[in-house]
């Protein structure tokens, strides 16, 4: 079955009201990537948008190695996935490493938020790929300690998500056929009810 | 001097280059909240696009406690504010107070990316809250013992940040001087090459 990329994002479009930014409803989790460079212009506006994040103190923790495929950079990131995430994630153009500055560059103190920062800005900068008409992909499933020994990141750094960026390829050029089926298949979520709260496991309403 | 939101939105956009999502751009932390509700059809919106993040294994560990102004969960989110934000955030018709599960849902095991796939979430409500015409303010600054015993969250759920909904409202009502220029400061950040990096320490040259 050959899928072009608008019907996949038909797939692959949430399930919500009207009124949620397309981008938003838009965006989703591919792992079939297109032999396709993406260009330093679009690069500049992804990390644009990751830079315009707010931040406790604005302090602005994150950090982002950046490989492009065939660099030393890509090498090393991609060295570091696990088995599953290395069946597609290296046709991806672009392979990035989040970092987050584990304590506050004005007074040295712990930041507990940098975390939490470094998935904010990371999330704009998947929205912004998404309304570019990038795809991208973050992956919890790398080891860790060797990133860390690769490029030497600092101890008071902690380690976010690696995420494949580049533009949607065809879902059959996938290897496994499990792969396949997962992008092909609907995003699901669990109801508001089940998060958002009034009380600690009541629900508010919001009919 | 009184400002409009147009005018203080003016001030505080984003000095990015073209092709930034609008609603990255323009997404600002105010302080200066109108005298006026958030309908619930617009909470719904804004955790619709919390809802559709991505999370490790899909895992959506967010949790947000929702208090409107009047209610109880309202009066104990405020209760927990750092003095510097109790200033300001009682005018704001919403606080939510956000938490994630240390725990994955599937298996028991901890989930490194908890806070990470929160300040995501919480990074597409906001930015979804700013689509709708909203002001959002994110705070590290409350008493997080405090809101675990008032609401009894669980050990195995981490604390995000509270944070501030409303619509803008007049920066001189704010009752401190210096709230009132942090209303109406441009917004700044570090450039790219500081944390767009191909080695650790050295920057990725994006033309």
């Amino acid at each position: 079955m050959t899928l072009s990329a608008i019907e996949i994002d038909h797939l692959k479009q949430a399930h919500t009201i009207e009124g949620v930014l397309p981008v938003i409803a838009g965006r989703w989790s591919a792992r079939s990537f297109a032999d396709r460079e993406v260009s330093p212009a679009d690069l500049a506006k992804v990390f644009e948008a990751a830079r315009w994040s707010a931040s406790a103190y604005n302090d602005q923790p994150w950090r982002f190695l950046v490989g492009r495929r065939g660099s030393s950079t890509y090498k090393k990131i991609f060295s570091t996935l696990g088995g599953f995430n290395r069946d597609w994630a290296g046709v991806a153009p672009v392979l990035i490493l989040g970092a987050a500055s584990a304590t506050f560059s004005h007074n040295g103190s712990a930041n507990a938020y940098a975390l939490y920062d470094l998935g904010a800005a990371a999330a704009a900068l998947t929205l912004q790929a998404s309304a570019l008409g990038l795809r991208s992909h973050s992956m919890a499933g790398f080891d860790h300690a060797a990133a860390r020994q690769l490029f030497q990141i600092p101890d008071d750094y902690h380690l976010g998500a690696v995420i494949a960026l580049g533009y949607q390829g065809e879902p059959s050029a996938l290897v496994q056929e499990n792969l396949i089926a997962l992008e092909t298949t609907p995003r699901t979520r669990k109801p508001l009810s089940e998060f958002v709260l009034e009380e600690w496991g009541t629900s508010v309403d919001l009919g």
